[in-house]
């Protein structure tokens, strides 16, 4: 008899970490949602519990229940789901709370169902999820959590996910500031157009770090983690930014950006200390401003998605 | 008694490689130029032989005497050099002519001075030959010529760049339509501004093409081969070009793409064998339009220039 219902960890995860706007995410292993998903006979998807966040639970207003339909349609499957969800990271916060949720469903359902879908495909039916939460079906959230560590989208159409290693040593720090920013807004005030130099200088970095990753070059790494086009519009949006990446770069960091589309703002270190020595130089920050914050120090979450 | 004399081979070079404009680079093993350099007594740079092409040889308006004299400027050498240069690479061809004329004369000096200066430090001399030759220094030329297989600037503020491995299987089939393409034009049809979401593919490429170098994934490579920003425009300069890249990917290579500023054609392939087909099938379509071309398949030189 085939298993009827599992629990599931959900990882938190960093989408564009600096230079790779919508196309670069990592996974974190400290952070993240638990769910439970049980198979039912009757059809479609249920939401049947969430805690954690006020968020909606009907099915089409809640990004499990869209992105479980999206696989459900293209399943054989003739029974349901149902789904409980237990949010830990928070909904806005720029770590990928939406992300969590759509890929979680959809890659515990394909457990569920004995694997009848590849990663690839499981990245697409959470995508379904993102389109509801912010408008943009993007992938630089689903796909970290979904094959865990460094991802790369290479295309979005034909949709083209390239697993890339982490080195051993790195670390993530991750600090929330307690204020709000919506996707949506922090995606309209970008310009459509940018500057055929700054591309250069993007591409040129993005080159850098996927190189970096390869070959456990935390110093390449670093150099790297420089953002021309998006980090310089965005973090206006985000109060202390300039002070909070100075002093986490002070600390040790290798490299200090917006996580997604903030307001979380991220650090990559090497080495737990460091990261560490991290967190505290932001949170100093945001006493003297004197915004409330969640930090996290996390490794980098190699697996993904996994049953526990 | 230190060595006086030396003869060098300084491969061809193509730049760009589609995706990366302005910041990858590959150096040739079938194609480059020799040159002897010799120490002198008497200060300064003297071009005291040129075959092969028509160019000047006053020492201000030839890239090597100008690369040569930047490295001077920072050596305590207190001679000089005689350079020969026997040119087989074509001025304006797209396959770093002129770059192989700067980093070879430089290349060589350190080498008779017992490497005083980093390949790092070649690099921004031989930059000085580039700037005399298209009125920009740039570097995507000259760093695979100096560093030998695939190279990435990932920056040119500071110059930071990173050799990334070769797969052994690659082969590259460049084939030169005897039609004048100056740099300059070709960089002045450029647009300064590019969309942002054409920003976002490319470096979706290029972090694909470094995972895929990376990870011998010719699959990969060939998918990341794409360029949506500088060859819709510079393909308009090269007739037979759109069928040239068609037939090409017919006859199986990788990718196909502008060598430089063209007008060269170049095409990577997974073995020699395909890359012969290539040459063939880019061949057919030029003996078709009648226009004359040189055509060459090689193999990746990984070790760039050599004393020979």
């Amino acid at each position: 008899m085939s298993i009827k219902e599992i629990k599931i960890f959900s990882p938190a995860t960093i989408a564009n970490i600096s230079c790779g706007f919508d196309v670069l995410g990592l996974a974190l292993e400290a952070v993240g949602d638990e769910m439970v998903i049980r198979k039912t006979s009757e059809k479609g998807i249920k939401i049947t519990k969430l805690t954690g966040q006020d968020l909606p639970t009907e099915t089409l207003q809640n990004v499990a229940g869209v992105a479980g339909l999206a696989l459900l349609a293209e399943s054989n499957y003739d029974g349901g789901f149902e789904i409980e969800i237990y949010k830990k990271i928070k909904a806005g916060s720029g770590i990928g709370s939406s992300a969590a949720s759509a890929a979680g469903a959809v890659w515990a359902m394909n457990e569920l169902l004995d694997r009848p879908f590849s990663n690839l495909q499981l990245v697409k039916f959470a995508m379904e999820g993102e389109r509801l939460a912010s408008g943009v079906a993007h992938a630089d959230n689903v796909a970290p959590a979904l094959f865990g560590g460094f991802t790369l989208v290479r295309s979005y159409s034909p949709l083209d996910i390239i697993k890339v290693p982490t080195p051993p040593e790195l670390y993530a720090t991750v600090i929330h500031p307690q204020i709000e920013v919506k996707t949506s807004d922090s995606r309209r005030i970008l310009k459509t157009n940018i500057s055929l130099e700054d591309g250069i200088k993007q591409w040129g970095n993005v080159g850098g770090l996927i190189a970096g990753l390869y070959t456990n070059d935390y110093e390449l790494i670093g150099r790297s983690l420089v953002d021309h086009i998006v980090e310089p519009i965005r973090s206006i949006l985000i109060p202390g930014f300039d002070k909070v990446k100075e002093d986490a770069l002070d600390a040790g960091a290798l490299g200090c950006g917006i996580s997604g589309s903030g307001p979380s703002i991220f650090a990559l270190s090497k080495g737990e200390e460091i990261a560490r020595s991290v967190a505290s130089a932001m949170k100093k920050v945001y006493q003297k401003i004197g915004v409330d914050y969640d930090v996290h120090v996390s490794k980098i979450n190699t697996e993904g998605i996994k049953i526990i």
